[in-house]
């Protein structure tokens, strides 16, 4: 005796999702036979939503309802600066602080050996291209500073170096509001190399 | 600026899902935007074939694709003994022991002060309509062995304890197999009350 079919056929959809391991696939897929139809019909539709109306756009890869993104159509932003990223919700956070008014360039990851992930799998052809066009003057790289980040930066800068391009990447140090025996060491020793004068 | 309107949508649905906050929602929002569509389209799906095709058996409340579950129409199963457990994942889990030949009554779920979860939300009411059918002999309260377990395994005892019934739980100790000195004080406390004559 085992699951009926239909719940084994769930589980394995659900197991397939990131972070989610037998045991979580086994919570939702319980969860969901209990709830209300409705519910259960909404994160249905959803899915396939956001399959059929998303898209990337074809020139940075931000998330886009329309072939290309509402930051790389509107005609206001600074084509001669590009900001690099990992994911689409990094663009989001960077608007949110209303410093940036160049354009983006999404690498939909980062590289990332141990997890198989090599430069081949992200946008950078699709970077070098854009770089060749020649009205970037600045790229800001501002994937994460995390190993994967950093290894993606270092990658970049090398590929970027022959170009007569500016290549800067994000600070790195104490976040503003935190205290300073909170940071960890390597973020102290960057707010210490990184220090500004006064 | 925020996430397009589908996004926000399959956001919202994600995140109803017990175990899976903002954090894990937006990781798995954007690994479906990533993924073929075969395959976010087989999730959506399967959605759907569990609430259409999957239903609770009307007498145990076991998962069935039937109005009555398998075990409930097998004619070889003993009537006279019912096994109480909490969740259909449970009934699997003692079938597979091929030890038990009685019938379930699944609870989906336990007593849960602490999360709401009252009496009144698990399948109890119709499991007292089962007793007072007359031809149960012996329960067996197989609820878990945690602290909602042995509640709801408390509270089904006083409630059958005016009928004439055998009430039985299953044992607690060191699991088979196991080493002594990692079983916890609580389990070892309970193998020593419960120690067999050999």
């Amino acid at each position: 005796m085992t699951y009926a079919k239909p719940l084994l056929r769930l589980l394995d959809a659900l197991e397939k999702l990131p972070g989610i391991g037998p045991r979580s696939a086994e919570r939702i897929a319980f969860y969901l036979l209990r709830t209300p139809v409705e519910q259960a019909r909404a994160l249905s539709q959803a899915i396939i939503d956001v399959k059929e109306r998303l898209k990337f756009c074809e020139i940075c890869f931000n998330l886009s309802e329309a072939p290309r993104c509402q930051i790389c159509e509107d005609p206001a932003r600074d084509p001669s600066m590009v900001c690099v990223v990992e994911e689409p919700k990094d663009v989001l956070a960077i608007e949110k602080t209303k410093v940036f008014q160049g354009l983006y360039h999404v690498l939909l990851g980062a590289i990332a050996p141990l997890d198989g992930i090599g430069p081949e799998l992200l946008k950078i052809d699709e970077l070098m291209r854009r770089v060749a066009e020649g009205t970037m003057q600045e790229i800001v790289i501002a994937t994460d500073a995390d190993r994967d980040g950093e290894t993606t930066a270092s990658y970049l800068t090398k590929l970027l170096r022959s170009h007569n391009l500016k290549i800067t990447r994000l600070a790195s140090g104490i976040p503003v509001g935190s205290h300073l025996e909170y940071a960890d060491q390597a973020t102290l020793a960057r707010a210490l190399e990184g220090r500004r004068l006064l």
